[in-house]
């Protein structure tokens, strides 16, 4: 019996550092098992970190109020509760004796080159358009393309609605959806949740069934390009869109031609993209989305400018030119500015002025709101 | 002149409080940049973190040694050299005061829901097949599906052959390719670069145009079934497979039928979930691949302890039984013991001993010397 004993004892040791090894680390000594951030029923969010050895915690989270400490328990878990916040996904991290982190306790990550965060997300007591939810979904596919102005092996996702497959006759609308400078191309969907809500809204019979296509908007690197806001990378970016995306995604897809059959939309660096390569080629696009854009004015933007220049010619082109903006954005101002010169010249437009700021709640709410009015006569 | 200096600041000032808010945090002051970890050419990895105010930091790392501490420098700056390492890609984590983070300065992350970790690519002076090189790109497709074993909402990755498009008229055999029990259905193509691998075999005439699927590993969630390595979840996949994941692909795409267009191979528990779906289905499957497979015998695998009780059958049926495992790896002896009944039974099979041990260097490796034996006459 005690030799049974010894062989199950030893057995599981091999099994708990086969365990450490499958995991791709060995852990100095057992870790306790701390959950990610909870989340009450009132939207009241309470972060914990195990941190016996620390000095200091702060939770960063602008939508929270900026930094705010956690308490450290006699247990050695630090804890905070903020909010109530409203339903939705947020990021943040944390400084941990003065060096910002991710959260320890949560695998859910937003990845990019401008720096990581973690992320949580407040449930909707209500059933909400970007939910993964027992309806037909499309699918996300993801190509490689080289471009002259973007350069080689660039990468951008398509979405195709449900039935995409199977409907070999039909072709789809498309949707260019362009994202912000702290992204890439994969963010719409993985944390936009753009093709749920898509699925969504198609179920419900709220939107058409349409392609979306999510380019990467930096084709001037990032590290060349802090925050991809210079008008390099919004002319390189252009030029890309135009002559290597729609082309590729044409050519693959059954996309119907023509302007009328175009959307261009997107967020903060993304809405003034769209802006500038929408109100610069209604040749080319007859629907214009700008979510908490960085748009920049007339003197700035050539493509802008003609648009105002030539208001009759641009009502008689553009099909729907709708600006959105949260009333806690950075860029209210801005976007305040553009909405008061398309009035003075008298250019057809819809401005909605919603709650919110400059973050993910707001977009996933702005697409959802955007898509259920596009390529309806 | 005062004046315009006084706007510029004003500007300045605007636009790192604008940059601070795209990146959706307030930093407390301002960041140093440290660059992430630097790879000398002799393959020496130098890790840095800027962290005045820890008090320890250590290094975690099973193939740089375990854990290892940094040295603080006057500067604040932490850092540690190891190596020389062999190119390929490494995971690792922090631990900073007592609490494992990752690498603050680096935003390459392998993500999962079994713990995240940091990665580092060591790049190789000579060309290697995972590279993201000029050749013709396939593509990699996400499709959720419902299954009766695995639920609803389930998601796997298809990569489809340069020229799938096109050639409208051409079937493709496909490969079935698992993960391991620390990754889900994205990890073989964001870490493992499998498309890439294909992409560069193809090109070199190397391989066959092939599909190659990517299902998710965990029917049962990880929560309820630590490490995937219950036989629990080892059914529930096969089933999930075999039912719902084969007909849905056959259904999408121009797949040829019959088991002799089938093969499935794994990594670790992906690599036992192919034995266990390979052996004991081979009216399915005729090629079967196990890297550093978490393997069970006879005893504990209903579907090895048939095939080795019918070598002859298995024999008929078997197109390629191939098996590979690092030295230094600690599935080494269970491996080694699956070899050994196969011997003794005389299954025909290929046995690979190499260097390395349980990581994807060597997964990377054994992927691109499997696929150019696939669907071969």
């Amino acid at each position: 019996m005690p030799d049974t004993f010894r062989r199950r004892m030893r057995k599981l040791a091999l099994l708990a550092i086969a365990a450490a090894g499958l995991a791709g680390n060995l852990p100095a000594q057992p870790r306790r098992t701390i959950a990610p951030p909870s989340v009450a029923e009132d939207g009241r969010i309470t972060f914990r970190v195990l941190a016996p050895d620390a000095r200091a915690l702060q939770l960063n989270a602008p939508w929270a109020g900026g930094q705010t400490a956690l308490a450290r328990g006699e247990d050695g878990i630090w804890t905070l509760t903020v909010g109530p916040v409203a339903p939705g996904i947020y990021s943040y991290t944390f400084q941990l004796d003065g060096v910002r982190v991710l959260d320890p306790h949560n695998t859910a990550v937003k990845t990019w080159s401008g720096g990581n965060a973690s992320l949580v997300e407040v449930p909707s007591p209500e059933p909400r358009p970007y939910d993964l939810s027992d309806v037909p979904h499309g699918a996300v596919h993801a190509h490689y393309y080289d471009s002259e102005s973007g350069g080689t092996n660039r990468r951008l996702l398509v979405y195709t609605p449900p039935g995409y497959e199977k409907n070999a006759d039909r072709a789809y609308a498309t949707l260019y959806l362009l994202h912000g400078s702290g992204d890439d191309e994969s963010t719409w969907s993985e944390v936009g949740r753009a093709n749920l809500i898509l699925d969504n809204l198609i179920a419900a019979g709220k939107a058409e069934p349409m392609l979306v296509v999510m380019p990467n908007g930096h084709p001037v690197p990032w590290s060349r390009n802090r925050r991809g806001l210079r008008s390099g990378n919004t002319e390189a970016f252009r030029a890309d869109l135009l002559d290597a995306a729609v082309p590729l995604v044409e050519s693959l897809y059954r996309a119907k031609r023509g302007r009328e059959h175009r959307a261009v939309a997107g967020l903060s660096m993304g809405g003034g993209q769209a802006l500038h390569c929408g109100a610069g080629n209604l040749d080319r696009f007859a629907w214009v989305g700008a979510f908490s854009a960085a748009a920049r004015g007339p003197d700035e933007d050539e493509a802008i400018g003609t648009l105002l220049a030539d208001p009759q010619r641009a009502n008689a082109r553009l099909s729907l030119l709708w600006i959105a903006i949260g009333r806690d954005d950075f860029l209210l101002q801005r976007n305040q500015q553009l909405k008061n010169r398309l009035d003075a010249a008298g250019i057809n437009h819809t401005y909605l002025l919603t709650d919110g700021g400059h973050s993910w709640p707001v977009w996933r709410d702005y697409l959802a709101r955007f898509t259920p009015l596009l390529f309806r006569d």
